[in-house]
């Protein structure tokens, strides 16, 4: 669909149920309250889907949007999901439009406005916006949260001259950014602090230094009293490290099964050497379960990675 | 100066010493190497002050700029430097121009290109490669790093607008901002990230967690082997925590003398406190150097934050 098209239905239309993804991100987030704020803003009706995981991320950007338990949709849209597998708990409908970035997007809505090239969900919402409603601070700052997370703040390989371009003019038409960068990306809870200091100290390097890995075991995460929230993005830790070609995150299951995340330079193929243990992804980014305890399974796959260098 | 003023300085005259200020960061050697750049683009001969300290920090970005033994400058321009008490090690000369961005600057030089509302000396420069020789790939790359230094990559307080509208130029016209961002921004040393470990878990939490310290030991920084360019911007480390409204960074100097950085979200006055102590700076970020060891310096800064919140 062209956003000429997208602009029409959201126009006709009325009783929009928005409905954001499982686990959701700022992204998803961010996405979702400003295309309900800039419907409200020209007389819809609009609502959040009341996606239960809003309580684990961002409740305070959400809320305001939320729907009561009463209210009826009229019109289902989805933001930032590239399947049907990704609603969110609880969720039965169908959606008449889904909104996204992701080029592996299925076409699982009755409509879709796909722009595959951009880093962000919000960056295509943020057209809509500007033509429904025009760019005010209160939905520039919702939209600099969708811009920035997908990007860790302009630093990821997915930031491009347009995504900073969005994030200036978001910013000239007073979006907080300061103040939300602090809250996003420069806070962390003590838990996750403690955590990063034991996955520090885990790491073990092999082939002289062109190989990390990190081995997070139940007993760590008990130690710094880290929950799921305290986690996200841990894979990216071992990556940090100067010199390294290849970073491998081990996070123990049980006794008997690790989950794998390998992140490489692309000297060595992570989808294929995942492929190996069932897993599978991009060659430079992949993950796959292994059934083995997570010291024994950093030694297989030391041995593997060692391999693929000569 | 007006920018039509400091053009026409540049093109009246040749060549060019380019001076960085003493402990280069990336937008001082950025910002020296892009003028220098844009300067021997129309036909000028142009190099760069070779500062003893370039060695410590970014070599890579200055080396090919770098003025051999033998060259008799003829025009000094001095960049992102507020003060002659900046000037590098060795330096012995005067300055004929400044090009600068800090709001302290001291018109030191004999001309000055002071736009004291910019994030970074970077975009004050790239207005004049604009004028002289336009944008390239090359000279984008050199201007990306000024640019996105003072900002930790767009995610400090001081940035604007006008700071991401300035790199999302750069990145149109070619700088590989993935690229450089990978090195700058997303790689740490061993030794930084052995360190952090080690600052992470000595965080001592006070006031119900408003305030935080840390402290760092001449024992840690052995056990880390930390350099003094693994120490780079750790005062900021504690700030991270949530729910920290002030954070204090101890380091050791020895049995009985410490060098303290105190940051605020503004309700304690770091100023204040550290004038008490002989030292001084900002509302919100202060430092003083104590005649206590580092333990006893932690309950004495403690005790008189404490009285503060009340």
């Amino acid at each position: 669909m062209t956003i000429e098209e997208t602009l029409k239905l959201l126009r006709d239309n009325d009783n929009f149920n928005i409905v954001t993804h499982v686990r959701p991100d700022g992204d998803t987030i961010g996405s979702a309250s400003a295309l309900c704020y800039a419907l409200r803003k020209i007389g819809k009706t609009a609502y959040l889907y009341n996606n239960p995981q809003f309580a684990d991320s961002y409740l305070w950007i959400a809320a305001p949007y939320i729907a009561p338990g009463s209210f009826e949709p009229g019109f289902t849209v989805c933001v930032d999901m590239a399947d049907e597998g990704l609603f969110p708990e609880g969720f039965t409908g169908s959606a008449d439009l889904c909104v996204d970035h992701h080029p592996s997007n299925s076409f699982f809505a009755k409509d879709t406005l796909l722009w595959a090239n951009k880093a962000s969900c919000g960056e295509v919402v943020m057209e809509l916006v500007k033509e429904l409603c025009g760019l005010d601070p209160e939905v520039s700052d919702l939209l600099y949260i969708a811009v920035s997370t997908d990007t860790g703040c302009f630093v990821y390989g997915n930031t491009t001259g347009e995504t900073l371009r969005s994030a200036s003019e978001l910013c000239f038409a007073g979006a907080r950014n300061a103040y939300l960068n602090k809250i996003l990306f420069r806070t962390s809870s003590k838990a996750r602090l403690k955590l990063e200091s034991l996955i520090f100290a885990s790491f073990r390097y092999f082939h002289e230094g062109k190989t990390v890995i990190s081995v997070i075991t139940k007993e760590m995460l008990d130690k710094a009293g880290a929950k799921e929230i305290d986690c996200q993005d841990i894979a990216a830790l071992p990556g940090r490290v100067e010199g390294a070609f290849t970073s491998v995150t081990i996070k123990e299951i049980d006794e008997n099964s690790s989950k794998v995340s390998l992140r490489t330079n692309g000297v060595v193929d992570a989808n294929e050497v995942c492929a190996r243990f069932g897993g599978g992804g991009h060659k430079m980014a992949a993950g796959c379960t292994m059934c083995n305890g997570c010291s024994q399974a950093a030694e297989i796959l030391a041995d593997i990675i060692g391999g693929e260098y000569k």
